[in-house]
């Protein structure tokens, strides 16, 4: 883990989030990506070299559309940056942690994404992301 | 809303939480503080820069206590350096946000903190701290 490169914020609507964010955080978010494989609209939010991902589900079977019906909007991943996702996602497994998919996907912001289960990192679904070079 | 100074995570139990944290980040936490006035016994760890705080109640009727009993252990809060705490309280209140206590605690980590209510902040429980100089 060398540094958390995000946050992720479930959110209903997200044109509506980004006006609250934005007076929340004092600036604009500065780009709107949507990943179709994931089911999910998201935006992003800088704050001194932290980025803020507001998620909207684009589709019900979106895991951002049941994560609203069961929780609510509100705080939903950390996601650190590693240099090998594969070799990280291996160590992880040897640690005792649980991937939810055995392979890695594409994210929003150019990003190999592999997630680890809540229920193996103390509640917290932590992402873990590699740069697409 | 300078940075994010540190992101909160509840846990039931704080020696196994900081075991697995350790494993997770790679590193081991550096202090452990309670904040009486709170009910929290807290551990910290830090990845480039940014601060992760786990937090375990210490008295059922702790704000901590209650999360962990409705919703789990997880993501608890986000907390963002101000320079003028009062001031931000003010500034946030005029924008819409509802803070908890209309009145300043001491958190831990030497810290001056408000929570603004989550259901002004998209679900997300916001502290505002200032370092006490």
């Amino acid at each position: 883990m060398q540094k958390l490169e995000h946050i992720g914020i479930a959110v209903k609507n997200l044109e509506e989030a980004n006006v609250l964010y934005a007076k929340l955080l004092g600036r604009e978010h500065y780009k709107i990506e949507e990943v179709e494989s994931e089911g999910v609209r998201t935006s992003f939010f800088e704050v001194a070299g932290l980025k803020i991902e507001l998620l909207e589900a684009t589709k019900p079977e979106s895991a951002i559309a049941k994560f609203v019906e069961k929780r609510g909007e509100g705080l939903h991943h950390l996601a650190f940056e590693v240099q090998n996702i594969q070799k990280s996602i291996q160590e992880k497994k040897a640690q005792g942690f649980v991937p939810i998919k055995e392979t890695v996907s594409k994210g929003a912001d150019n990003k190999l994404i592999c997630f680890l289960h809540p229920k193996s990192t103390g509640g917290v679904l932590v992402e873990l992301c590699q740069e697409i070079r």
